[in-house]
């Protein structure tokens, strides 16, 4: 079907299916297409450039920190994947497996990288001698694979994009301190960039990273409710150094192990944006990262002027927004559903009778409110249009997170808001795994979240919800995607 | 061997042994480190910064020409890589196979991408209908593996990173412009980014792109008179859209293939730069895609003051340039030699007696030439000499290229220049691959560049340089890496 034929009535309500939904999203705003390649997507150009977007805000922010950008090869040769015990046996059951090179049947396998700590530590091996080699803060962004049986774009796919950040340290406490930072730096990005608000904290021991010995997660909720995990760091202590035997003199000159962690996240952050700032009338993107910030669409754009005109402003603002004019013979009631759909944050209508009084229209997507303003301070009401459109989504999706987070006393309660009410739910929690699985078990998959940052001491007389026991920790609980 | 304890009396003059030379400086320059996986290179954060301000280069020019940037999967499926014949015949070979994914056999293998055309073809049959869809114009910056026997980083390598275009035209016409056209973006980027000269033309029928009707070149000339092959655009024809079944309803509402080009360029371009440039001092790098630009090195940097002048100078030049200030306690003597080594294309000293004289030095990488200039004008004679130093780089290679590039009139003379002068060699050319053949098994593997693109007419008694028949084409003829 060729563009000027879709039409947007063919999305399915966010209330009626919110699965199928997302998929129409994904496809009419033109982010994806599927491949004949079972589990993989497809990014298109307009995907893309939101992922461009994305990296080019965290590419930043790494920098500023002192990170640097590395390379590290696509494959792991078996024997260097099993070099930590943990890790492996956490990564190798969703491993695809090259064996064939050229004509010939490889000696060893070799892995399609699944996250690459295992090389990371194999180079660290050759390059760090001396406490003056650390810290090595690296970051690589890459392709990974991890061979899933039920795939949806962006959310969970076989082959996905990310960075990967790995970094070696003299202290454990500067390495510590790492992991919490970074953490820090995606919920920063999160809530400024993308307008999306989020639970951090800590994951428990069953949940954590494979190989870590702390994992840190930023947990946005969906619009539906469903947790999304939408990034982790990891504080790795000096297990993988052991295991890969990477040393070096400190400043006493006696020998040591350094201290690791790792941190990624990945285009799953498309899918957070479409499900936590998404309608029924398509996508919703934060100005921050939208391809096209302001669309730009002449009315009755026969009459003499209107064209010119549109394409005057359009060259005034590009210097300072992503502007595009669509001067297509479409129709503008076409134009402002395709818009809609593809979620521009703001759309600027410009006619005959706008001319004449030397203004022009700002339709917000958020609300569709319309606001009549002098082309003479444009480039700042825009501006504003825009802090405008970013605020509006950051503070929905608050509410959504605040209205749809329960706390649960009893076992009862809790069973009955899993049932009842998507969200989350905070509920104390003994630290048992044992009790995080009957959770698990008589919800139908209601799983820990995180120990959130925020969370009250435990006091006197507090007892997990689930056994009854004395209480360690309060836990956010959720489903997710 | 930890960093300030190396040596860079340790490289190989250029002179001695060039092979060995190259694989100094790519380590010692710490641009890559070798991996345990064979035939793949880890990309060290000094060597990436290059590639990021290549990607930063290119991506902006392809962007300017309209084209976006989109993610095609990793995996072809056996089946898609066999639809069109000649392009599965060129790349069978070198492909590897991924036949396990999880814990299960897979029923049909999966090469890992060499080169994307079937994946494109694959899409651009879903989203290709109408000439309104054209042209599609599209670019992805991905790793790609092609199994190698023997590697050398940059040069050769299982894995690489390269971008590649494809696009799609109504017309034959408008899809051969667009060939020559990205290879024109190629020649103008390696000569006015990289300082680098090369002779760009037409391959001839042996030598082109596996499922291509024509390739183009650009072709650099190595310190030591071998070719590199820089960059190449190839026109498909209606080929692919046949094999893939892709079609579109044209402005008469008739059925029509689109046209179709794809071009690439890779990290190979890192291994031109550095045989170009390089001397035996180590890397010498092009100012604007160098790291760091301008490193500041005190003098007696102990002395009262002078550190606080380095640190005030990087700040006042950093929105400029890209700088770097080491104010670690090595000998300036030693950084002198490290940044040589790292190919910096500007040094600047300041010491007592410069601050005195409100004035610094400024050395040049290429000629070690010593400028003293005034604080006062700081910027604009560090912008003199980064201009000096690429027009110094690029008219030092145009010699090279120039004076090791010989005519041959005979099979005497030349196999007398293949075997004694290492470089180019321009002889005339029937058009048969026999002859094509017989030189290269003669001269043990001087094969055809291309035919330039401002090579002369052919002239009546004009004959090939082989076989002694009517001539149809100048060639420029050269070993390659």
């Amino acid at each position: 079907m060729s563009k000027d034929k879709k039409l947007v009535s063919e999305i399915t309500s966010m209330d009626v299916d919110f699965a199928q939904w997302y998929t129409d999203v994904v496809k009419k705003a033109e982010l994806v297409d599927y491949s004949g390649v079972k589990g993989c997507m497809i990014i298109r150009p307009y995907g893309y450039a939101i992922w461009e977007n994305i990296q080019k805000g965290l590419d930043a922010r790494f920098k500023e920190l002192g990170h640097e950008n590395v390379y590290m090869p696509l494959f792991i040769p078996e024997s260097l994947l099993q070099k930590e015990k943990d890790h492996v046996e956490g990564f190798a059951p969703e491993c695809a497996w090259v064996t064939v090179g050229g004509q010939n049947q490889l000696s060893e396998r070799l892995c399609v990288r699944p996250t690459s700590e295992t090389l990371f530590c194999d180079h660290f091996k050759n390059i760090i001698h001396s406490y003056r080699d650390l810290p090595k803060l690296y970051n690589q962004w890459v392709n990974v694979v991890r061979w899933e049986k039920t795939t949806r774009p962006f959310l969970r796919t076989s082959e996905f994009l990310w960075q990967e950040g790995h970094t070696m340290h003299e202290t454990e406490k500067e390495a510590r301190e790492e992991t919490v930072r970074m953490l820090e730096v995606y919920r920063d990005f999160y809530a400024n960039t993308l307008a999306i608000p989020a639970i951090t904290g800590q994951k428990t021991e069953k949940e954590k990273f494979a190989g870590a010995e702390e994992t840190y997660t930023i947990e946005p909720m969906m619009h539906n409710g469903v947790a999304l995990q939408g990034g982790t760091t990891h504080y790795f202590g000096d297990g993988f150094a052991k295991a890969f035997d990477i040393t070096y003199t400190d400043r006493e000159n006696k020998i040591q192990y350094p201290h690791q962690t790792s941190w990624g996240i990945s285009t799953r952050v498309i899918g957070a944006i479409i499900m936590t700032h998404g309608d029924d009338n398509g996508l919703i993107l934060p100005p921050k990262i939208a391809p096209i910030q302001v669309v730009i669409i002449p009315v009755a754009q026969h009459k003499e002027g209107v064209l010119e005109k549109a394409l005057e402003i359009k060259q005034r603002l590009s210097s300072k927004f992503r502007v595009k004019l669509d001067d297509s013979d479409n129709s503008a009631g076409w134009k402002y559903s395709e818009y809609e759909m593809k979620g521009v944050p703001l759309r600027l209508e410009i006619g005959p009778r706008d001319i004449e009084n030397n203004s022009c229209v700002l339709v917000s997507r958020v609300n569709r409110e319309k606001t009549f303003v002098s082309l003479d301070n444009l480039e700042s009401e825009i501006e504003n249009s825009l802090n405008a459109v970013h605020n509006a989504l950051y503070e929905r999706a608050a509410r959504n997170l605040e209205s749809k987070t329960y706390s649960a006393k009893n076992l009862d309660d809790f069973l009955d808001i899993a049932e009842n009410k998507p969200g989350y739910i905070k509920a104390l929690w003994c630290g048992d795994a044992m009790c995080e699985d009957m959770i698990k078990d008589k919800t139908g998959g209601v799983k820990s979240r995180c120990i959130p940052f925020d969370a009250p001491e435990i006091k006197e007389g507090d007892v997990c919800v689930c056994c009854g026991k004395k209480a360690k920790h309060l836990v956010v609980w959720g489903r997710q995607y």
